[in-house]
């Protein structure tokens, strides 16, 4: 089954998808992106994933490139025509094309990209030996809570763990004080077993996977805390793990040359990545129309 | 005449112009750029922004996407293609197509892209009304002096300068002193006539026009100091000024409500724009290949 891609109204061989290099999205990063995980063939919290696209769209003043509903229709018909199971399907929405100028007219119609991928990974219940991440220094820009592509720091610093031998970065502010990881969010878990994740602001991305964790673990009756936290302290912690769309929950079992706890997977992280793993189990075939 | 471009190793019509929608350009600004000034079908500096271009490349990992002369040949080409007298040509290079993942492979075969435009607005040689810009917080992340096509927040403050009536902004950073401006270097004159600009470093991009009016300005006897300088110091200065591969010096007249001077373009930017548009017409037709 070859792939199929979706650009601009058409679904088209992945191979042959192609933008114009006048896209804005090429030449400024003018654009912004959504990943969501598809679990048996559903989407998973779909309709916070469009609402963070049409907050970030706001936010740039690009307008949506079409209903909630047709984007979502879009998206279905990219995961359904490319047999994914479990996977993911990646949305990009663009300002459009444009003459290379750095200000835009308002008439451009945006462009609008996705693709879907099996990822059978995911479908891991338990992880056996966590993951091991360094810490960079963050050195994105001031709007984080935007999900731009402008992914570059983010590059950088994924490619800097990866020659370490570790999947993730904590990446850490001029405070020394943790903002997330390098395509997740990053959480700690205290010596009084309190969940602790920096709070939403301009410094982090608003992750949804990081949202449902929120409300799963209160309704489950843990304390979460969203305070910003630092390495520091995150060393030092009884837990630490991050989250995302792919990892769902991944524990972190060492930070740097720090171990955390007793260098395995703890039982707080095992605890929440089993709660989402029961929230993936319990979607319904609506997901796809009720978030529109 | 229809428009010609460049893209990785074929000339094509300029709307048939591609890429595939996962070049890493598109997906994570993964990319760096040049714009070289084109004057009467010579290319201004083409040395220093091949160095410069190197220099973004090693920064990123990224290899050169073919040998200096064969590039400088791909613009040439463009350039006489496109039939340009006075303009730019745009050059482009990603890391490569792969599929969407932040960590790349080393075997990746960069992306290249060349365009080239008529600008006959550069050749005004004098600048009668000069210009207005605002400031605004300087957003970016923290290694500007890389040129890459993570430009969002650069339009994002163009675009708000534009929504004033304004070219240009000047952007500041947390401790209240002027970095850049928005696709320019910014420079001051104090009250003693010295040229004032921000030295180099992470903080700023090196502006290849900022470095030949630093040398011609010395050159001529004009005092050049490179230092940091504050937004208020930049409203009390005797003069403002923005240099770029396509403003050369424009005079500025205006930040935010401070008027600069007496409000109208002074004399020694005046003396500066000269002084470059000699050096321009003093090019030489080995300015093509010299570079290489």
């Amino acid at each position: 089954m070859s792939r199929i891609a979706y650009v601009n109204g058409r679904y088209v061989p992945h191979r042959a998808a192609t933008v114009h290099i006048e896209d804005r999205g090429l030449q400024f990063a003018d654009g912004v992106y959504e990943v969501i995980a598809i679990w048996r063939g559903l989407p998973v919290d779909l309709g916070p994933h469009l609402n963070r696209l049409e907050q970030g769209l706001t936010e740039l003043q690009i307008p949506m490139p079409a209903s909630r509903r047709v984007v979502a229709h879009v998206l279905r018909e990219v995961v359904r025509r490319n047999g994914i199971g479990t996977g993911i399907v990646y949305l990009q929405v663009n300002r459009g094309v444009a003459p290379r100028l750095h200000t835009w007219d308002h008439g451009l119609r945006p462009s609008m990209i996705a693709t879907a991928r099996r990822m059978p990974s995911m479908a891991r219940t338990v992880i056996e030996d966590g993951a091991k991440v360094i810490s960079v220094e963050d050195i994105r820009w001031k709007r984080r809570d935007i999900k731009t592509v402008g992914l570059l720091p983010n590059v950088l610093a994924k490619q800097k763990a990866q020659a370490a031998g570790c999947p993730e970065v904590f990446q850490v502010d001029g405070d020394g004080m943790v903002t997330e990881a390098g395509a997740s969010n990053a959480w700690m878990v205290d010596q009084d077993g309190r969940l602790i994740t920096r709070p939403l602001g301009h410094e982090i991305l608003p992750g949804i996977t990081r949202r449902t964790l929120v409300r799963l673990a209160r309704d489950a009756g843990m304390e979460v805390v969203e305070r910003p936290f630092s390495l520091e302290e995150a060393k030092a912690a009884r837990e630490a793990f991050f989250s995302s769309t792919t990892n769902f929950v991944m524990p972190v079992v060492q930070i740097d040359d720090a171990v955390i706890g007793n260098g395995k997977p703890g039982s707080v992280s095992a605890r929440l990545r089993a709660l989402y793993l029961d929230y993936l189990n319990g979607l319904t075939p609506d997901a796809w129309t009720a978030a529109a």
